[in-house]
Formats: structure tokens, C-alpha cells, sequence
């Protein structure tokens, strides 16, 4: 397992991997490293998979028409505005390779998803990353300039700061030569989806994901909205590597939970009161915490640096990340559990904090 | 949806993706045509999904350690020797770009899987088809000449023939410069896996699904078996596009169903029996067939072209597949299906050809 195996392709031994939140194998922690919601997936999910596992034997839609219609049903968009996938992250593999790579270099956020540099290594991408302001905000107006392509996240990751819409509208309005994709991942946690603009604006793509909101990072379920010709992009590129991504679970689970919007809307809104308790909560313990508008909390503490606290919860069993980037390597991102884990989460930094 | 859409990178424009076979949306087809087992998959497989759907809101090991430790298992072989997919399309994806993209072309057989020129447009990996000798049997001599990788089907598709291990391993003795794959979707159908070589040959990397013999084509599961370092390049390139290809469902039921030996072997060999039941009863009715070692027969008629059969069986709603490839264009491919399934096969055939 050497790094200059001769039957490796030059890809990759150039290749830097994306390296994902810990997935431990043991029980008993408190897990707020990887933004899992802490309540289960909608009970019509758990039963539309049950039945759909009567059916293993014969291969997926390969269009996975009937997810599609639920996304676009939810969204009042036309299926040919919709595509499936195996998780965002596949979404967004796949839109870097059919709409990202043009000669001018792709822009995104100095501080944000960490898998988009990974992309641009793969499929050879040039990309240029534009520094958010001093309080991590994004500053919209220094994107209008010569470019490929525009990502970023919205709510952003891992600050969790969200854009208003009419910020979005308006680099739309100004960048029309090249394809701007808001990636919603946490965007149901709250902020204002640009889902509603796809059909005024030929260029936009948003993604979102069922990991987050819908409670089901198990099932690898994401979608792409966007004008019929970025769909038509996205496509040509999947049937080009794999057929069927999505299972026949997969499908009708995330179809099942996409139509059951009381459980979500519920379950969101659960999340979302955790939040705000818990900010409050760091708070009196001497922690900063920008707005959030995901299902995460970014902060800082006032005396105690970050890699230290980040130790110090492993050794209670209590999981939360941190990331090695200059300007945010003092800084935690705590995922919002349930009431039961945030407490345990508070009673371990009361006993690190003294 | 135009094909000169200015948002479109220069490969989106080039792609020509690959065509999988229809999945009908209506029922009361006789579905021979994409070469699904008949038989449902392990009971097994279907309570550790049923198991596994409790745990959905957590994201799924990324390394798929218990799938692959069942594979590993089951050939007798250690868990860095297994790398785990969304299908074996996805397993063969990655090993295009991470093994067989090199400064010399890619060689693979005139007639197979129409996927593999697919991946080259895909990755811009320039290529050199064999041709297959008149009887459609693969000349392994014809490949010892300058190249960047070998890639081959056995049973080769869409033709069923079988290749001896024994020729592999004497092509793996001469080859020793590039990746050989061997394509063993349909190995366990009548051909012998070439999986025991892999600790002998650190070039040898071998592909499986459990899409066939294991009636899972619905949970889209698949896995390539090579020496650690060729594991690790496949792993490389995952972890740049998709961390979590492998949900926690298809995980689950693929590792039940990989230690369900007992349901894997009687299964297998109903379709085997019936198989050559059809295969006779096919040459009664003045059609010729390839020997098949897969799950399907390659069959071609003494009088009445295949495009003529192909539409007249869809009429009596019987599907079955023809390629467009001018060597092949008058042979159809008939998926072994259940004994009914192959009775409404003949009946219709009995009706078409008087």
C-alpha cells in the first residue's frame, strides 16, 4: 500500500481525499460531529422501504421518476427540474464535472465545504477561493468577477451563516455567463431556499439532501433543482458512470419523506428550539456563537482553545469536530442533538470548564 | 435541453452515455431483458435490512467494514483485498479512473459490456477494442501488446461464453506492466472466479455484483477483490467523490446475503438447470446459441432476424434485448428467467414462428 504503486493512474496519486466526520464503531457516545438530526426518519419512509424490499430482485428506475415528482411536487417545479442522486455529495460530484469546469476558474468561499477542492482535484477543476469577511460572513459582491462557475453553501458550512435570498437574486442578476450553485444542504434549519428561482434564472442549481431535515443520512438520498438544461447536464454525466445510484430503497423512503411534510416540518422545528436553548446555554459558559441557520452551532470560547475542549469532550464521550483551517481552527462545530445530548454535552463542558 | 447549452463544460458536450435496458413502468411483462433473477433475494437479506432501517438517521460506515468482511470471507481473503460500490458500475467507474487511465490505450474486447467505452469518454481514456474471433470467443494471445490496462467480462457479455482460468492466469504471467480487470458480474452462473489469483498477482483486480446471483439488482451493491495497494487507489478515488457510497441498507442486506450460502447455492442452480432446459428448447425451434456460462443466452435464429423477433416478442409483451453492434445486431440476449417465465418465452416464440 505504497504511495507510488506503478499501476495507479497519475489521478491518483495526486489525489488529497475529502476525510469525513468520525463514524465511531462503538456505542455509547454523544455523537455531534457529523450534523445527523437526532430524531428518527418519518414513519412513512420506514414503511414505504419495507415494501419497497419486496422488489430487490428487478434493478431501480434509473431515472428514479417517482422521488423526482416528490421533489418537484414539494417545490412546485416540473420533474425535468429535478435530479436524484446518491447523496449531495454525488449530486454535487456529478454537477462540478457537467457544469463547473470551464476555462475560467470555479469560486467559492475560502471557508466552506471542505469536499469542494477535493472535486476540483478530481475532475482537474481550477478554482480560486474567495475569503469571507472577518465575522465569516459572505460578501456576494466580490464574486462578480471573470469565473467558471459559483458554489457555495447556504446556510454556509461550518459557520452556518445564511445568506438572504434577494443577496442571491441579485449575483444572478449580474452573473449570467456561468452556472451559480447554492448548495442547501442545511437550508430547512433557516434560511430562504433560491429553489424558486430556478425557473427565471437558466444558470442556477440548487442541491439539497435528506440527510439533514429528513433524518435519513443512512439512506444517501440528494437532489439537484435547476432549469431543465442543467438537469439534462447532470444526466448525461450519471449515465455516463452509473445507471441506477439510487436503490429502490433508497427512492422510496426519500419519496415517502419528501411527501411527509407535518413530520418534518415537526421534527425541523424540534431542532431548531434545541438550537436556540443550547446558544443560549454556551453562551453563560463563556462561548461566541455566530447566528446559525443549520442544524449546527459554530462557536468559540472565550479563554480555552478549541483543540483543547475538542479533547477533553472525546475523553467524556462526547463527539464534536473541529477543522485545521487557519481561520477556524479555535472555533467548534457542535451539531444540535437532542435535549438529552445537548445537556450531556453541557454537564461534560461544566465538568472541562470547572 | 439543447445540446449546445453555453452552461455545459466541453465534457458534457462530448459524452455519449452508456443506454441501460428498458425498466418497464407497467406491469404484466415478461422481463427477460436486463438479466434480474427470477428468484427473490435471501430471506436473510431482507431481515437485516428490515434491522438495519432502525438506524437510519445516522450516516453509514464509510468503509463499509461488515460488507466487506463477508466478501473477504467468503474468498478466503483479507478485508484491505475488498472495495465495496453503489453496483459494480460504480466499482468499475472508479477503476477506470484510478487503474486503467494511463499514456497507453486501455484494451478490452470488440464485443462487451457497452459500458466500458462509456467510462473512456468519461475520463478521457484512449482505447483499443480486440476483436473477439468469428465463434465470439476471446483470444487472451491477442492482448500481449503494449498497453495501459486489460479489462474483460467473464462470462464475457453479452455473449455468456467462458473463459478458463487457466488462460487468465497465463495472460496475468505475460501482463505484468498494467491492471488486468476481470468482469466477473456472471462468474458464479457457470465460470470460475479468477478472485484466488489476487494475492499471487498484485496487477489482478476482479469485479463482482450482487445485482445476478444474489437477486439484489435493486440494492445496487457491487465490489471489486485485488491486492491492498490496487483496494487502496479505488479507495483514494471514492474518497475524493462520494464518502458514503454504500448506504446502511444496501450494507446490511449485501453482507446478509453474501453469508447466505445455502440460499446463493440452490438459487443458482435453479436458473443453471433451467437454463439448459431453454437452451434445448430454444434449438427445437431452429434457434442457435452460444455455450452460456452466465444467467442469460446469446441466441441467434436460422430464418428470421432478431430486430423482427426482438418487436414481435415486445407485441406478445416479452421483453428481451438486442445490441446494434453490426457483429451482433442479428442475435438477441434472453435473461434465464423463472420456468414460467420461460414458458411464456416459448409460447410466445411457438405464436411468432408459426
Amino acid at each position: 500500500m505504497t504511495a507510488a504503486n506503478p499501476y495507479w493512474s497519475a489521478l491518483t496519486h495526486r489525489l488529497v481525499p475529502y476525510v469525513p466526520g468520525e463514524q465511531p464503531k462503538v456505542d455509547g457516545l454523544v455523537k455531534l460531529n457529523t450534523n445527523e438530526n437526532p430524531y428518527p426518519p418519518s414513519p412513512k419512509a420506514i414503511a414505504a422501504i419495507a415494501e419497497a424490499a419486496g422488489r430487490l430482485a428487478l434493478y431501480p428506475d434509473p431515472e428514479s421518476t417517482e422521488l423526482r415528482a416528490a421533489v418537484a411536487e414539494r417545490h412546485g417545479l416540473g420533474i425535468d427540474n429535478v435530479f436524484a442522486g446518491n447523496g449531495s455529495d454525488e449530486v454535487l460530484g456529478f454537477a462540478f464535472m457537467a457544469l463547473l469546469k470551464h476555462e475560467q476558474p470555479l469560486l467559492f468561499p475560502d471557508i466552506s465545504y471542505s469536499f469542494y477542492p477535493v472535486y476540483c482535484g478530481l475532475f482537474g477543476i481550477e478554482y480560486r477561493t474567495v475569503p469571507l469577511r472577518d465575522d465569516f460572513s459572505l460578501a456576494l459582491d466580490d464574486y462578480t468577477q471573470s469565473n467558471g462557475g459559483i458554489v457555495f453553501p447556504n446556510p454556509n458550512a461550518p459557520t452556518g451563516r445564511a445568506l438572504p435570498l434577494a443577496d442571491i437574486e441579485a449575483l444572478l442578476r449580474r452573473n449570467t455567463g456561468s452556472v451559480v450553485l447554492v448548495d442547501e444542504a442545511y437550508v430547512d434549519f433557516g434560511a430562504e431556499s433560491a429553489a424558486g428561482l430556478v425557473r427565471k434564472y437558466p444558470n442556477l442549481l440548487v442541491t439539497q439532501t435528506l440527510s439533514k431535515s429528513r433524518s435519513l443520512a443512512g439512506l444517501r438520498v440528494g437532489f439537484a433543482i435547476g432549469d431543465a438544461g442543467l438537469i439534462e447536464a447532470l444526466r448525461r454525466v450519471k449515465d455516463s458512470f452509473n445507471s441506477y445510484p439510487v436503490d429502490r430503497l433508497a427512492a422510496a423512503g426519500a419519496a415517502a419523506a419528501m411527501r411527509d411534510e407535518d413530520y418534518f416540518a415537526q421534527t425541523r422545528d424540534a431542532v431548531i428550539a434545541t438550537r436556540e436553548r443550547l446558544v443560549a446555554e454556551l453562551a453563560k459558559r463563556g462561548f461566541t456563537s455566530l447566528p446559525s441557520a443549520a442544524n449546527f452551532i459554530f462557536t468559540t470560547h472565550a479563554s480555552r482553545p478549541a483543540d483543547e475542549l475538542l479533547a477533553e469532550l472525546r475523553a467524556r464521550k462526547v463527539l464534536v469536530r473541529r477543522f485545521s483551517a487557519p481561520r477556524i481552527a479555535n472555533w467548534l462545530r457542535i451539531t444540535v442533538g437532542s435535549d438529552e445530548q445537548c445537556a450531556a454535552l453541557l454537564a461534560a463542558l461544566d465538568g472541562i470548564l470547572g
